[in-house]
């Protein structure tokens, strides 16, 4: 088993989910980890979970990142060929990659490349992204306890900017999806609370729109604030990000890097001081915090995470097929588990269903209806609720 | 009473101090707050507080932000003859008022403007920030929390940063006072997770010293993990943050505006790409998360901003006289509260004593010391223990 991609805060559940399960079947002797994803298959570079502690288990799948270590490597022929080289001396057939569509994409090719080179080897994707954007599945572990973060995040960005007035934008991941960009609404209590505007990557953002929105917002309220994703596009369907970008950086998979820089929302607190009169306008981008941060976990993430481990085993097992685990989503709220073909999950990604989606700039009722359940109760907050003191004439 | 500045996670706990004890005095007839801090005053813009349900106060108490709204005016002479008009005619001879060492500045010439006006006035400052910088009290309520944002934060980054290797550097409010990045610290858990490196406004920051420190660190572990100020100044004590700034934002108190900008982290992921072979360099601004995060508090900080309110309105009826609240610490740890001049406190600022600081990129165990109680026990996260698989030949 092995890591891909970014972590999440509850990536290690499915890692002790695939250990504790794997450890039940007698036809696999020993479970190993690979260090740093398929590279570490390649370097032959191991560790043998078969002997590892419940506690330490335990501890680990409370802790956020990937245990193992990650990658962004993709393999071609010659890596994979390396791969079951490694394999094969320490009999590994059966492998469970732990990561989001590029991790499924490795997945398929590595399942390919094994019948192509007649090595025996089951291939099991186990989801996970903080982007919630692999195809078929309700949605993904790692996904909602990112949300809580953005949700939490933004009902005290609300709370500061009541108390001092004026714009903030708050920049949060989604490099094609808005899903976590959109739980921000979550952090809603009172009908004026913010965000007041969500800009989501489904829909194209134009500069003179958004400046139109904050000063109608900033009209009405004194104040505005903002959820923007950082995979926003212009009308020629460019990265607003990448724009400012002097040396575009591009992964394994053909992803370019929009992340680890306040650059965009720097952008957009310009716009807002050159093009209005309101003074006091700030951003935060929430960068690397939201998938993190250690203590900020959904309950029903944490659990599903576990289970999408245990049950690419047990599926993979029983069935002896391979597979992507999916999640549906069988009554509000609950859930069932299956295994879906490699292609079907592979490399794409999942966008923003129209009906989640609330004109130019905001989330409808329904995906609230659809994220809720994901992230957990909102930590209750409230306003004071007294009445005004008269004047003295 | 009313509050100024920036809010924090815990200010509604001595705005809740101050209510629930005031209550109790029968020479106190009434509990106004005041909206948006002394604006509020002048603008005769109260609430009632003395009829606020103590279940609303409990949950307000829980709320981060300022439940009051704040302001960063700075009263003058004419500016306070306003307040003693608005004063004199609802009979407030009571002005209590939660803030930075601005408000304390304030509090102090309101003190004395009331003096030479002969308004009879009680005037006690109520001490918060997240910076730690208020003069003569041991810490400041409010800073305990978010130092536990920014240790949870940098525990995140580190097992992030040890998943996909890289340079990670993550930047933390604290205009003149290292103590907030200083806290980062805590995040550390095994010998060689990061913060590796820590920045401090109180030492000099050099470029090339920078990118020195940070090749030898990445030499040694293969990735880096930084916290750096926001706050950092070079060599001729100019903000590192605002040389990058086109157009300077000052507040009333002559207070440079460095926060809402991801422009610092981002001039120093560009210093390591350009100047090293390192590929994955990566920023995070902390920015206001770390102020207003919901569900992130120590519970001795808790206690202690519910304490200081508590404690303002006892001294100050009980003594009657003016000042600012003190927390001494006793012993490790227990602590006491007093009163000190409003003279001592007021707009000057505390830096991080030399002792806590550690040549010019690290904290001091004393600092440990001093700020692990404050902080409260970190949530547990671990390592896999478990054995390397030996190669096979």
């Amino acid at each position: 088993m092995a890591q891909g991609g970014g972590p999440t805060a509850v990536i290690n559940q499915s890692l002790m989910g695939v250990v504790l399960q794997a450890r039940k079947f007698p036809e696999i002797e020993r479970v190993y980890g690979a260090r740093f994803g398929v590279s570490g298959i390649v370097k032959e570079d191991f560790i043998d979970l078969s002997i590892a502690t419940d506690l330490n288990l335990e501890q680990v799948a409370n802790t956020p990142g990937a245990a193992l270590g990650s990658t962004r490597d993709k393999p071609d022929t010659a890596y994979c060929e390396k791969m079951f080289a490694v394999m094969q001396k320490h009999n590994i057939r059966y492998f469970f990659y732990i990561g989001g569509n590029d991790s499924a994409e490795t997945c398929r090719i590595v399942n390919n490349e094994a019948k192509a080179a007649g090595y025996e080897l089951r291939v099991v994707h186990i989801p996970k992204t903080i982007d919630n954007d692999i195809l078929v599945t309700d949605h993904c572990p790692g996904f909602g306890s990112a949300a809580r973060f953005v949700a939490h995040a933004f009902v005290g960005a609300n709370l500061d900017n009541m108390a001092l007035p004026g714009v903030y934008i708050g920049v949060v991941m989604g490099r094609h999806a808005g899903f976590l960009t959109g739980s921000s609404i979550l952090a809603k209590k009172f009908p004026d609370d913010g965000p007041h505007l969500i800009y989501l990557p489904e829909r194209s953002f134009g500069e003179d729109r958004f400046v139109a929105d904050v000063e109608r917002i900033y009209a009405r309220y004194g104040r505005c604030v903002v959820a923007v994703s950082e995979g926003i596009v212009d009308e020629k369907n460019e990265l607003v990000a990448v724009r400012l970008q002097k040396e575009k950086e591009h992964d394994a998979h053909g992803n370019i890097c929009i992340s680890g820089s306040g650059a965009l929302g720097d952008l957009l607190v310009d716009l807002i001081k050159t093009k209005t009169n309101i003074k006091r306008v700030r951003s935060d981008t929430f960068g690397y915090l939201q998938r993190s941060f250690l203590g900020c976990v959904s309950a029903i993430d944490r659990e599903e995470a576990r289970a999408v481990g245990e049950k690419a085993v047990q599926f993979c097992i029983d069935q002896d097929v391979d597979g992507s685990v999916v999640i549906d989503r069988v009554s509000d709220y609950s859930v069932s588990y299956r295994l879906a073909p490699l292609e079907s999950v592979a490399a794409r990604s999942k966008s923003m269903p129209a009906d989640f989606i609330s004109g130019d700039n905001m989330v409808s009722e329904k995906f609230v209806n659809y994220v809720r359940p994901l992230v957990g109760e909102i930590e209750d907050f409230d306003r004071l609720s007294v009445p005004s003191v008269d004047k003295i004439n």
